[in-house]
């Protein structure tokens, strides 16, 4: 049983997943309840591509998975953040997390 | 300088805020332009709260603020990610972060 979430008016809610191995964030991606219910059925990490407007399981195509330990939500129910053992670089780039070299200050 | 940032259709963008030393993520807010802009001028963590509807210096009533050490964009410019030195707990709750006991799966 999944508690009550509360998405946004698109249905979605942020997601951050961690390495938790190293604690370094790795990405931010989106879920609907469909994907929050299968990434804690399945333990992959499971988004909601805003892009292809589909379910995107991390890792399908590029093997780049991730396997879920432990999923939390905040305090208000509208972020979830996963902690992850993450199958290669994180980023689509293939940097190891979407923020590598990304500092602005 | 600060680079393009893809705001989305509200003019903002999630923020995590990561302890710099321990590494845990403490929250996500989101920030307008004017938000990030402070936080990189100020280095104090800087949100616009979407319930007050209003530029949000975290910790301003509560004492507990973030020293913000660095600040990162993801790979499309969507998120940003910041390094902060927390004081007292980074939770509206008393929780030492907004994902404290949150643990769902």
């Amino acid at each position: 049983m999944i508690p009550e979430v509360n998405y946004n008016s698109d249905g979605l809610v942020p997601a951050i997943a961690q390495d938790a191995d190293t604690g370094q964030v790795l990405m931010l991606a989106w879920m609907n309840a469909e994907a929050l219910a299968a990434t804690l059925q399945t333990r992959r990490g499971t988004y909601w591509s805003r892009s292809r407007n589909q379910l995107w399981v991390k890792g399908e195509t590029s093997g780049h998975v991730q396997q879920v330990r432990s999923v939390s939500l905040d305090c208000d129910a509208d972020t979830v953040l996963l902690q992850v053992e993450q199958t290669g670089p994180a980023c689509h780039t293939g940097a190891a997390t979407c923020f590598t070299d990304r500092e602005i200050g």
